[in-house]
């Protein structure tokens, strides 16, 4: 018997997105967090994966605050979700921007003094504007409000009032090595910053800042990655995440090799033995890092076929894969699905020397994306 | 007199796309292989840059034959350009995608026994399939007609008929490398086979091809990355090739920052003197590779603002990159833009480890895609 139905299958390739785990990481987040509230970091599609489908999931498991970075990805939000959940915009009010704040009631998340000002000008006049998130920056100097500018905010004379602030946050740089001494200072000056402000929700953590501990949650913690399937630290053991996305490639072209012959483009791979090879429909456009070809210097990473592992050999290329299938004892033709990501993504993710979060942003918009929960494809 | 207006920018990265620099390289590619036609390349969203305004675009130019990875490309191609260019599908008829090559008249190329197989037993009983490509494997051992299938199609009665070939093809694989080897033998296996086939077109070259010479030409050449900005060989001055893709960033803060700080995620960058850094707004989700982050080991590349050079500190993180604007002489504020790819394409690819066509298929939906022509906006 076949499991594969060689008429069954199309050229393109196909992400699975396991709405299921997604739901189950945010359990356990939750657990983790409690009392704690745990909110969603829809970023960038949702980390590439959806933002309709994934808001709408994890709305109905309860999540009732988003995180975007641009208003335009919070319009898309609010129309999947409904007029109920926060979400807040991580860039803050760019003034070409104010029309999507206020037609989709977004939050901006205020940066610096200039956002502040910026967005008050933009309110002047406006019927009950969206309320707004300080962020303070306290020490990855990256977005947010430097020290030398908090003074202001507590200072000056109805900044505040007119701000109208929900929630003060801030970011943590170094979550991810539990033991950088980067944390506890980032959390001291934080806590020494919202004691100057009003007296509203806090958050201070991302999915690493969920697991350095209680004293990191606050009101609200902001996970991203820990909701996708990937390890937010450098103690992927400790952390309880269940994997959710998988390129299946189909199988398109079986081939056998002679010894002495090279592979793909610019020859990079030279076949040892004689050997049987499989061309899978996934390449670097699909989301598959060209990083992960295999050359005559080393075979980097492989695709799992059924229960078995085929090495990538040559170049990955823009439509196109090559594996090394003469070892696969199961019996492969066209149609046949090489897996790829899934549980080995964050160490298909090491083995191309980047993260998590990179592969999942450059997943390719050619993929066809198929929502499964358990039970259900799975 | 500043440049920039602060009220004028929005936080989303804009992609810029030349469609006049494309129309040049296309005219340059075509006087180059005349009296060969020039055929164009659009797998993957033509690398990314959208198939609908690039398609539209080079069929302006002349180009009457299209070449795509999958039928759903096809299909999308089809609606954007007509029905009286070709459409060649590269990856094959899969069974499923069988209804699109016959609704929107696409030709497979077929890449082995099995595909033309599948092929005419889908085609039975249809009124006027679409016409076919054959595309032989003369040494790059991806996808298409081995060697040990050859024989085959020339031999056995009424294949080629029923099959209506239109085309026959290969792909090289070391056209980057205008001195290895393998181009010859592929141009003469190429040679050898094609003469036992019907007379119809020949087509071998990719970009590189093209500047391979007249050899290489025969009656289609099928350039990708040439006609998008990207050099295709390690001899790129020989090629004559216009930037096609800027990505410009808004600065969403400018701060001051001590030496010894740390800078971004992983505090990978410190400070060795008193800066001024900007943050601004793109990625790695929206196509800046997270290995062109800069670190205490090394500066890897630059933005432009202006004419002047940022080098990027810090690692790129999802949504945001940290330019090092110490020594700008440009006053620099909110919404000013930070250029990156352009003339730097190859440089920036080189200095992320990989080659350009990964840079432009990883370019990211977010960025707001802007199309513009000499005169208009330049």
């Amino acid at each position: 018997m076949r499991e594969t139905d060689a008429r069954s299958y199309s050229s393109r390739p196909v992400l699975t997105i396991n709405l299921s785990a997604i739901i189950e990481n945010y359990k356990s987040l939750s657990a983790l967090a409690a009392p704690a509230k745990v909110a969603a970091s829809l970023k960038a599609d949702a980390y590439g994966l959806g933002i309709v489908q994934i808001g709408r999931t994890l709305y109905g498991a309860g999540c009732r605050t988003f995180f975007v970075a641009h208003a335009g990805e919070g319009k898309i939000l609010r129309g999947a979700i409904g007029n109920q959940p926060n979400i807040y915009v991580l860039s803050g009010p760019s003034p070409q921007d104010t029309a999507l704040f206020f037609g989709s009631t977004l939050k901006p998340v205020i940066n610096s003094l200039t956002q502040a000002r910026d967005w008050l000008k933009s309110i002047d006049g406006v019927k009950r504007p969206p309320r707004t998130a300080l962020h303070f920056d306290t020490g990855m100097n990256r977005l947010g409000i430097p020290n030398s500018e908090t003074e202001v905010f507590v200072k000056e004379d109805g900044l505040l009032d007119a701000l109208n602030i929900d929630l003060v946050m801030s970011h943590l740089a170094c979550a991810s090595m539990p033991d950088h001494p980067l944390n506890k200072q980032q959390l001291n000056t934080f806590k020494r910053t919202a004691a100057q402000m009003p007296m509203v929700n806090l958050s201070l953590a991302n999915t690493g800042g969920v697991y350095l501990g209680k004293p990191y949650h606050f009101k609200l913690v902001r996970p991203g990655i820990g909701l996708f399937g990937g390890s937010a630290t450098n103690q992927p053991k400790k952390e309880n995440v269940r994997p959710v996305v998988e390129i299946h490639a189909p199988v398109l072209q079986i081939k056998n090799i002679k010894k002495g012959e090279t592979l793909g483009y610019d020859a990079l791979f030279t076949a040892k033995t004689d050997m049987k090879i499989a061309i899978v429909s996934a390449g670097y456009a699909d989301g598959l890092p060209i990083s992960l070809s295999g050359t005559d210097k080393a075979i980097i990473t492989h695709a799992r076929i059924g229960k078995e592992n085929a090495p990538v050999v040559g170049r990955i290329s823009m439509d196109y894969t090559i594996l090394d299938i003469t070892n696969v004892k199961k019996y492969v033709e066209r149609g046949e699905k090489a897996v790829f990501l899934g549980q080995n993504l964050d160490a298909q993710a090491a083995e191309a020397q980047t993260i998590n979060y990179e592969i999942l942003t450059h997943l390719g918009q050619r993929c066809k994306r198929v929502y499964i929960r358990d039970g259900n494809g799975k």
